[in-house]
């Protein structure tokens, strides 16, 4: 058992939903010590909570900060962008690190690194929890969450979408495509779901729909990389000119999550929760 | 059997693979007669070929024209968008086509659609062939075709591009993907292979390789839509700043094969053309 007077540590990358569970946290009683990854967190939003800023690579900065503070459980949370090797710079630590965990890590997809990262946590005796284990709130309940319900045409894409991501799934590539009158406009690899977003869009056919359906790879470790969806997810699918948004329930992170349900309602997109496998 | 008197039908799409076709069987001695679509068609590269423009969805149009000029055998070939349905316009014999066909044809990926076509063309009285049943020459052979042999790392990245391939041929998305270093830096839908290379080069690491893959999928139909690269994919490669290509020997078109094997070669680029599967 973790003693709840230790501060959780949270490794933030970027976005908003480590601030987000920082602030949930601390509401709720505990105490947290955050370690921003400069390369892709927003320095900013860490003002005024405790915090440090390390460096990508600096793995052995990151161990010492959370040993420092008393953190026992941590949480990994937020967007990042896979670097090459040569832009890791790694320290000490990191070095012998990367030497246990081997080449193949990084000739992995996201999860086999992520993986990797959790496994030598764990040695060094940290626990290795999901925002949703600490914050069941953020979770996705199933059903309709917001908008006007899909039509048949839209259902029809959302299986569509689930269809291919579910066959990408053992290659561990990406989380989310667009589907439009049962065409694939895009495909999400390293550019982010965001970007995809955007590209769909220009891609879309005359007529309407188009979904994009984010969904977690099969097998993967949702307390490393939880599928996330919030109000930038609903802003570029709103430009973008999509009809909604399907997501897993309990397999999906919502950030800012009143704000998110209450502006896809607003431009008149649905987001559906779909329930686990049959 | 086809009387080799009856000129050959080629149904045109984008690019210069159906142009090289008609010239090749031309100066073979047989006779051409091309339909090329409007909306895909570089209409210039036509004059002086047997040929008439028709738009896209004039499917009577289409069998009126090749019934004219006497074709009994035809090849479909070229690039294509897949357009919306409301972008269409079929004319009647298109309307019963389709209805003949089913929703189901618009709900699918390419290989479905393009069955489709096939099937209703048959039904006319034609023979669909494959560009490679008509020149062989067309089709890539095995063997590292252009340029210096890849690397361990840039085999190790063919590898990984071609389990991705392989995993998404049964969904019927894209014949196409980028990998560097182990990433999967994009994955083709919609937007075509060139446009999703040059994506891949804006989401480059730093440091060395990248490898474009591009393969038919598992049970395509190579008469319909063979993978075909050129002196196109060849510049998009360049200048996204990859290493090289891998193909499928046997599978793939090479669009001007001498041009686009000595580009490769001029800019370092490999070409490697694997044998199919063991």
């Amino acid at each position: 058992m973790i003693p709840l007077l230790t501060p959780l540590g949270i490794i933030a990358a970027g976005g908003e939903m480590p601030v987000q569970l920082a602030r949930d946290v601390m509401a709720a009683g505990r105490g947290v010590f955050i370690v921003a990854i400069r390369e892709f967190a927003d320095a900013p939003l860490y003002a005024g909570l405790p915090h440090k800023l390390v460096r990508l690579g600096a793995g052995g900065a990151v161990i010492a900060a959370f040993k420092a503070a008393g953190v026992r459980d941590l949480v990994i949370l937020g967007r990042a962008k896979r670097p090459s090797l040569l832009a890791l710079l790694p320290d000490a630590w990191m070095a012998g690190a990367l030497a246990k965990l081997g080449r193949s890590i990084l000739a992995g997809g996201d999860d086999t690194l992520l993986r990797g990262v959790k496994r030598l946590l764990e040695e060094e005796g940290f626990v290795v929890r999901g925002a949703h284990e600490v914050r069941a709130g953020l979770l996705a309940a199933p059903g309709l969450l917001a908008g006007p319900a899909p039509d048949a045409a839209q259902r029809a894409d959302i299986d569509r979408g689930v269809a291919v991501l579910r066959a990408m799934g053992p290659v561990d590539v990406g989380q989310a495509c667009v589907v439009q009158q049962g065409l694939v406009l895009a495909v999400e690899a390293i550019e982010g779901t965001d970007a995809m977003i955007a590209r769909a869009g220009a891609l879309r056919r005359e007529g309407p729909g188009g979904v994009l359906v984010k969904l977690p790879k099969p097998g993967q470790d949702l307390r490393l990389d939880m599928p996330t969806i919030g109000p930038a997810t609903v802003g570029a699918v709103a430009a973008a000119g999509l009809a909604g948004i399907a997501i897993a329930a309990g397999a999906t992170l919502l950030a800012e999550r009143d704000t998110t349900l209450t502006d896809a309602s607003a431009r008149g997109l649905f987001i559906l929760s779909l329930e686990s496998d049959p």
